[in-house]
C-alpha cells in the first residue's frame, strides 16, 4: 500500500470530543471517524488492525473446536419474550418495529436465538459438546456513550456459547475457553490479567474477566504479589483480619453521649481508639426490605457483595428520613445493638471484633464494648467488605496490589439459565430429558483496538504491537524527488512485501518532518528511512517505533533484519 | 473438520416453507436456519461458504485499489434528512428510535455516510481516486420476503462507492468494478452475463447488473446469439423492424365498424391483416397527466422505457372509466388519430408504418389507412416497446436470445447526485470548487451464495463449484468399526489437509448409505469412499459429485489425484 493512495487522514489538532488517549488517537492518526454519538466509522487503517484482532481471534476459537456462525442482528421480541429478557432489559436495548409492526430488537448478545436454535436441533447428549462463535456488530444503547471505542453504542463483539451435558463437561468448555483467551490476548502482544469477577446474583456461577492492563482503565483488579489470585474489585476478597485478643475480657457495654460524631473517623479520634475498632454500619434499601450492614470502621461496604448475599437485584444506601424512621436515629448514630425490624448483615471481620464501638441507635450517642453475638446477632455473616491493596491475599496471605484494567473479554458459567427457560432439552443415556448446560464467552474486538492503545502510546502517538499493527513498516523515502533514494525505497517496499511483512511505503511529495510524525502518530512498529546514505553508502536507518533504536542496516540485510526485529515487537 | 464435531443439521424432508431450490436445499442440507421472516442463521457450512465468497470479493477489490472500511449498521437520520431520502424511502427502511428518542435507520445503503465522511476528509482533486468499500449486513424491511436468501429482509453485502473528480476518471473506477466483477464471479465458478440494465428516471446514467444463469431466476435477459450484447429485459432494445414498403400508396383514411373487435388480435383477424399492421394505443396514467404509448399490435409497452422518456415518478395503465373520459372511446377502440388533450408517444416502428388500422375513439370504430406524420403527430418518438427473444441484435442484427438470471451485483454511474446533495465538494487544479464525482458497486454475498445454489443443483442436492464449496472434499469409510478402512480414511484426512484440501471426514457411525445421501445433499465437490479394497488393494474410490465421475485411486496416489481433478471443478 502507497500512502498516497490510502484513506489515511491524520489530524493535527487534538480533537475537542475526545476525553481519553485511545479516542484522541484513534481520531488524530485517521482511524476512526464519528457517524452519531457512540457510533463510528472504522477507516482502512482500522478495519485492518480489526482483522488482524478477528484473524487470531478465529484460529484459537477454531482450535479449542469452535465453530463459527453468523446469527442475524434483528432478533424478533418473541424470542425475547419467551426468555423473560424482554421486559426485564432496560432503554439498553435497541427495540425497533417492522412494517408489520411486529417488535424487533437489534441484538446486544445472543443467548435466546442460539438456544432456540440449538432447541431445534440438539436431541441427544452424543451431539454435545458445541462451540459454536461467530463476530458481529453489537448494540447497546448507551445512557452516555463516550471514551470513544471504550463505550459505544454499535460495537463488534466476538460471542461463542457452549452447550453441554453436565457442569463437569461445562467445567472442560470453559477451560477451552480460558486457554483461547489467554492465547488471543498474548499473540495480541498485550499486557493483561484473567480475574476473578463477580456473576450477579441471578443466574451463572463462574466468571473471569480479561483485563488489559492501563492505568486509564475503568475497572480496579486486586492482585497478589506472590501467588495467582487475581480479581476484580467487586469480587475481591482477602483473608479477614484478625479481631483483636478473641480472648480479651468482654466488659460492659455502656452508652457514651458522643455529639457531632458521626464518622468512623471522628468516633475513633473521641474515643482515642483506632477506627478498626469502630463497628460501620450502613442501611440500604434493597428492592425488598431495608438491610442493615456491618463493616470494621476502617473498611468499606462492596455493594455488589452485598447484592448478591440479599438476593436482592437493586440496593441503594438509604435516606436520612429513612434511616431515622427504620433505627431511631440520625445517620452517624446507627448501630447493631437493639436494632430491631430490620435485617442485618456483618462482615466476619465485625464478628472479630471485641470491646467495638458502635452507634447507639440513638441521635449523639455511641454505645463502647459491644460485643457481637453477647450484644447483637446478625442475620447473616457473609464477606461484604471493599478489599484494598495491602490486605492479605485470600490464598497465600502475601500482600494484594491493585491495578486499573480495561475488560476486553469475559468468560462466563451461565449453568441452565437459558436452557431451562427456553426449554432447550436433550436426552441424557439413560433416556432422561435435561436442560443443557451453557457457557456464554465474549470479546471486544473494537474494545480490544482502543484497549491496545490506551497501553501502548506515548506523547508522539500510538505504538502498535506488531502482531495486531495497521502495518508492521513504513518505508520512508526523505525526498521524492531523488530518483535514486526513491528507486531504492521502492525495491524494499517491494522486497518486504514478497517476504511477508506487510509494509507501506510514504510516497508523498510531503516534507520528511511531516512524514516522521505521521509515522509515529499511526505507530507502525519499524520506520525505515531511505535518506542520501542509501544512495551514497547503501545503508537505510531502522527505528523501532516504541524504544526509538535506530540501526543503520545495509539495504541488502534490511529484508533480513526487519524479519528478525519484527519477532521482538 | 470431522461431521461428529460439526454442526451440520441435514433433513430428511422437505420443508413445507421453501418454495425455490436455493430455500429448500439451504435448509435440507444444514446451511440456515430462519430466525424471523426473512431473517436467518448461518450455520458453520453457510459461514465457511460465505467466508470463501468475501475473500474472493475482497481480493478482487483490493487487485482494484479498493480500500476496505467498515460503516456503522445503525444511520443517524439527520444524514438521510440531508440526502433527502428520509421522506422518500418507503416502508422498506427499517427506522428506530434510540433513548432519547433520536431517529435512525438500519442501512440499506451507505451513500450518506460514506459521502458526509469523504466530504469531510476530500479537499483536492488530487486525493482521488478513492475507491472505499465495506462488507456488511444490510436490511430491507421486504413487504414479502420470500425465496430464504434470495429476498430477505436482512442480508449480506459488499457495497463499494468511488469518488472521482470528473466523468472521465469514474468511467476508469466503472471499468475497474467492471473486470473485478467479471473476475469474482468467474474465481466462485459461475456462470453469468453483466446485462445493461436500468438507471432509472432520476440520477445516474450507465449501470450494468451481473447476473448468475438460472432458470429459476427472477430476471429476464435479452442476449446477442452472435455479438456481446446482452441488456436485462427492462433495458433491453433491438434494431426496429423496417416498416412495409415506405414508397407504397398512402391511401385515404376511412372509419370501418368493428363492433367486439378490441383486441390487435381480434381487429387484425377483422380485417385480414398481420397484428403488424395494427397500432396498439395504451392510455397510461402518471403522476401528472394522462398519456398514450403507441406501439405495433405485434408488441407490448416497455413500462420502465416508458415512465423513463415521459420522466414520471410513476406509471400505471389508466382504468376505464379514464381512458372513456379521456379518449371519448371505451378501451379496444382508442387511436391516436384526432386524440387531443393528451400526450402521444410512439416507437420508431410506428413511425415506419403506412395505411395501418388503429381505434378511432370512437366505441366499435376503427381507421383504416392510418399514416403517421399525415394523420396524427406525436409529441414523442422513443423506444418504448418491450424487446423479446427472436428480434434483431440493436448491435449486429443477428438474433436476440432469451435467458432468466439472478442478480447478484450490479454497478452504477451515481454522478454528483448524492455529492451535490451533500456538499461534497473538492477543489481542481484551478482552484474551483466541483462536487465528487461517484459511482456505487454492490455485490449480494448472501445472494451470490443461494444463486450458485440456484446454478448448481441436482435432484439429490447442491453441486458446489470448488473454489466456494464449503469443504473441497469428504472422506467416508463405508465401516467406522473397520479399523484398516478407519485408519486409512484419518491418514487420507491428514494428508489432504496438510495438502491444503479442505477436507471434512464423516466419522459418524452411521450407515453408508445415509452418508452417502448427506454428502450429496451438502455438495461437497469430491467425495473419497474407502472401503473393504482399500485395505485389500489399497484402493479408494474418488467420485465428483457433478459429473458421477468415478475413479478408483490407489491410496497413495490419492492426494495428487484430488488437487489435480479440483482445478477442473
Amino acid at each position: 500500500m502507497r500512502t498516497s493512495e490510502m484513506l489515511i487522514p491524520t489530524l493535527r489538532e487534538v480533537p475537542a470530543e475526545a476525553e481519553v488517549v485511545s479516542h484522541k488517537l484513534l481520531l488524530r492518526a485517521g482511524f476512526i471517524r464519528k457517524a452519531a454519538s457512540g457510533v463510528y466509522t472504522y477507516l482502512p487503517l482500522a478495519q485492518r488492525v480489526l482483522r488482524k484482532i478477528k484473524n487470531i481471534v478465529r484460529e484459537e476459537m477454531d482450535k479449542q473446536g469452535g465453530q463459527e456462525l453468523l446469527m442475524p442482528i434483528i432478533q424478533p421480541a418473541e424470542m425475547w419474550l419467551e426468555s423473560g429478557r424482554w421486559h426485564v432489559y432496560g432503554p439498553e436495548l435497541f427495540r425497533l418495529k417492522d412494517r408489520h409492526n411486529r417488535d424487533f430488537c437489534l441484538g446486544p448478545t445472543h443467548e435466546e436465538v442460539i438456544t432456540l436454535l440449538m432447541r431445534g436441533e440438539i436431541r441427544s447428549y452424543k451431539q454435545m459438546p458445541q462451540l459454536l462463535y461467530q463476530i458481529q456488530n453489537k448494540f447497546r444503547d448507551e445512557r452516555r456513550p463516550r471514551f470513544g471505542l471504550m463505550r459505544g453504542r454499535e460495537f463488534i463483539m466476538k460471542d461463542l456459547y457452549s452447550f453441554d451435558r453436565d457442569e463437569a463437561a461445562l467445567d472442560v468448555s470453559y477451560q477451552k475457553m480460558y486457554e483461547a483467551y489467554t492465547n488471543v490476548f498474548n499473540r495480541c502482544g498485550l499486557k493483561f490479567r484473567p480475574v476473578e469477577a463477580d456473576s450477579g446474583a441471578i443466574g451463572g456461577s463462574t466468571t473471569h474477566e480479561f483485563m488489559v492492563l492501563a492505568e486509564s482503565g475503568e475497572a480496579a483488579i486486586l492482585y497478589c504479589s506472590q501467588c495467582d489470585y487475581a480479581a476484580n474489585v467487586e469480587k475481591a476478597t482477602s483473608q479477614p483480619a484478625a479481631g483483636l485478643d478473641p480472648t480479651k475480657e468482654q466488659l460492659a457495654l455502656e452508652e457514651v453521649s458522643t455529639p457531632g460524631q458521626k464518622t468512623a473517623e471522628q468516633v475513633a479520634a473521641f474515643f482515642g481508639v483506632a477506627t478498626s475498632q469502630i463497628i460501620k454500619t450502613m442501611i440500604y434499601k434493597t428492592d425488598k426490605e431495608f438491610v442493615a450492614a456491618l463493616v470494621r470502621g476502617d473498611r468499606d461496604v462492596n455493594e455488589v457483595k452485598l447484592l448478591n448475599t440479599l438476593g436482592a437485584l437493586n440496593l441503594e444506601l438509604a435516606e436520612d428520613a429513612d434511616i431515622n424512621r427504620v433505627t431511631g436515629a440520625a445517620a452517624g448514630y446507627v448501630g447493631p445493638v437493639g436494632l430491631q425490624n430490620i435485617r442485618i448483615v456483618a462482615d466476619p471481620e465485625v464478628m472479630a471484633m471485641v470491646n467495638a464501638v458502635a452507634g447507639a441507635n440513638k441521635t449523639e450517642a455511641h454505645f463502647i464494648n459491644v460485643n457481637p453475638n453477647r450484644d447483637f446477632k446478625p442475620e447473616l455473616v457473609a464477606d461484604i467488605r471493599l478489599v484494598k491493596a495491602g490486605e492479605p491475599c485470600p490464598k497465600c496471605q502475601a500482600e494484594l496490589l491493585e491495578a486499573r484494567g480495561i475488560e476486553v473479554g469475559q468468560i462466563f458459567k451461565l449453568g441452565t439459565k437459558y436452557s431451562e427457560a427456553l426449554g432447550a432439552n436433550f436426552l441424557d443415556e439413560n433416556g432422561k430429558e435435561k436442560p443443557i448446560v451453557m457457557g456464554c464467552y465474549g470479546i471486544g474486538i473494537s474494545r480490544t483496538m482502543a484497549a491496545a492503545i490506551e497501553q501502548n502510546n506515548d506523547e508522539n502517538g500510538i505504538i502498535w504491537p506488531a502482531a495486531i499493527a495497521p502495518f508492521q513498516a513504513v518505508v520512508i523515502p526523505v525526498s521524492t524527488k531523488d530518483a535514486g533514494q526513491v528507486q531504492i525505497a521502492e525495491q524494499l517496499y517491494q522486497e518486504l512485501n514478497q517476504a511477508g511483512v506487510e509494509t507501506i511505503i510514504d510516497d508523498r511529495a510531503e516534507r520528511p518532518g511531516v512524514k516522521f510524525k505521521d509515522a509515529d502518530l499511526v505507530g507502525y512498529p519499524l520506520r525505515i528511512v531511505v535518506g542520501g546514505k542509501a544512495v551514497e553508502e547503501g545503508v537505510v536507518e531502522v527505528r523501532q517505533r516504541r524504544s526509538a533504536a535506530t540501526e543503520l542496516i545495509p539495504v541488502t540485510e534490511v529484508k533480513e533484519q526487519v524479519k528478525k526485529l519484527l519477532t521482538t515487537l
